[in-house]
């Protein structure tokens, strides 16, 4: 039987997109199913009763949810080719580690960068500065988180760099100038096709901002 | 060379608990290495650089952080005895979404019940008595999360029993009243040495919140 797999997903997501990027690494064929954030479809209630969130990988039929969960699951499955993580249970736990870092502290922190104003907004992009700064550190001279190969800490955080434009726009503030490192890492990421191609317009994310901004009323 | 092993942990954490059992499911020896919070050791800061929170694992040398990533790592590196994930790559992700539903969503609301008073502590108790219900309605009539095996589900659950009096002193309830499913599994599993020996007594626990209650000015 051919393998029958849907991802439940929303354009913007970082979390659906570090999905997306995952399956066309592996060059796994799927349907990808668009979700409506203000008005949840049954399947995704269906399929991720607990949470309601995207993204959901349905895979035969049976659902996987949290992205990270996610990404693992397909790398498992799906072993053959493109490796995320690696096979020393050491370095595997530190991957993990990192993801996990990524996933504490920088969806909370961007949305601040755009949610807020004044000072807490001054905050936000100090806080987010020192987040990637922290993982400019683990980058160190590697050309990747994962060596040499882009690998599972890589896919955990390409996604937010879509955001990047966002982030800057509305907090005015460049991240370039402060994290250079991080920028440079991110445009070498984007020089493989799977990526980039995985990876929705910055500036319709900014877009996408600006309208959920009106949508919650902030200025 | 023989492993070296060891814990850097809290008594009463949750989390360290975690690793304490596992280590003891496997018969792995270790020292343990009590942590004083509120003035953080120097092998802590040096082990844990980023987060600067216990439990860590040190072996040979080399720290593994975050509670759940420490014991995915015992049960990959001493796979022989104990087993704790599933091999299958579903289930094991199923697995690792109770554990991280567990994670993201009972220490925060445990820690409203013993912190706060009147209407914010009523809602922490229906929150809490929800989760519970939620994991009830995933134990379903199996002995353990994890089949008729204690799992990796179990463990990331049961240490929370030894805060249970705790919870049910300071917020003036019954969970046992509440969710008899989940106190019947957490007995059963206190059947296992290795486990009972491992957690601390709720009574200590409860002086212990009462303690943190004082320099924390809660009344």
């Amino acid at each position: 039987m051919a393998d029958e797999v849907a991802l439940l997903s929303f354009w913007p997501s970082m979390f659906g997109n570090r999905v997306k990027i995952a399956l066309a690494l592996k060059g796994i064929e799927y349907e990808f199913k668009e979700e409506n954030l203000r008005d949840k479809n049954p399947l995704l209630l269906e399929m991720n009763p607990i949470n309601k969130k995207i993204p959901v990988l349905v895979h035969n039929g049976k659902p996987i949810c949290e992205s990270l969960l996610i990404i693992e699951y397909i790398d498992e499955v799906w072993n053959q080719k493109s490796p995320l993580l690696p096979t020393d249970p050491y370095q595997k736990s530190q991957a993990k580690f990192w993801a996990d870092y990524i996933d504490k502290k920088l969806p909370a922190t961007g949305k601040e960068i755009w949610s807020t104003n004044g000072e807490e907004q001054e905050n936000a992009k100090k806080n987010f500065i020192e987040i990637l700064k922290v993982l400019e550190g683990e980058l160190g001279e590697k050309p990747y988180f994962g060596g040499d190969q882009f690998g599972f800490v890589d896919l955990a955080l390409i996604p937010f760099y879509s955001w990047f434009y966002g982030y800057e726009t509305f907090g005015n503030f460049s991240i370039e100038e402060e994290c250079p490192k991080i920028v440079a890492w991110a445009n070498k990421c984007m020089e493989i096709g799977s990526i980039a191609q995985s990876l929705p317009d910055p500036k319709k994310v900014y877009e996408f901002v600006s309208v959920i901004k009106g949508w919650l009323g902030i200025k």
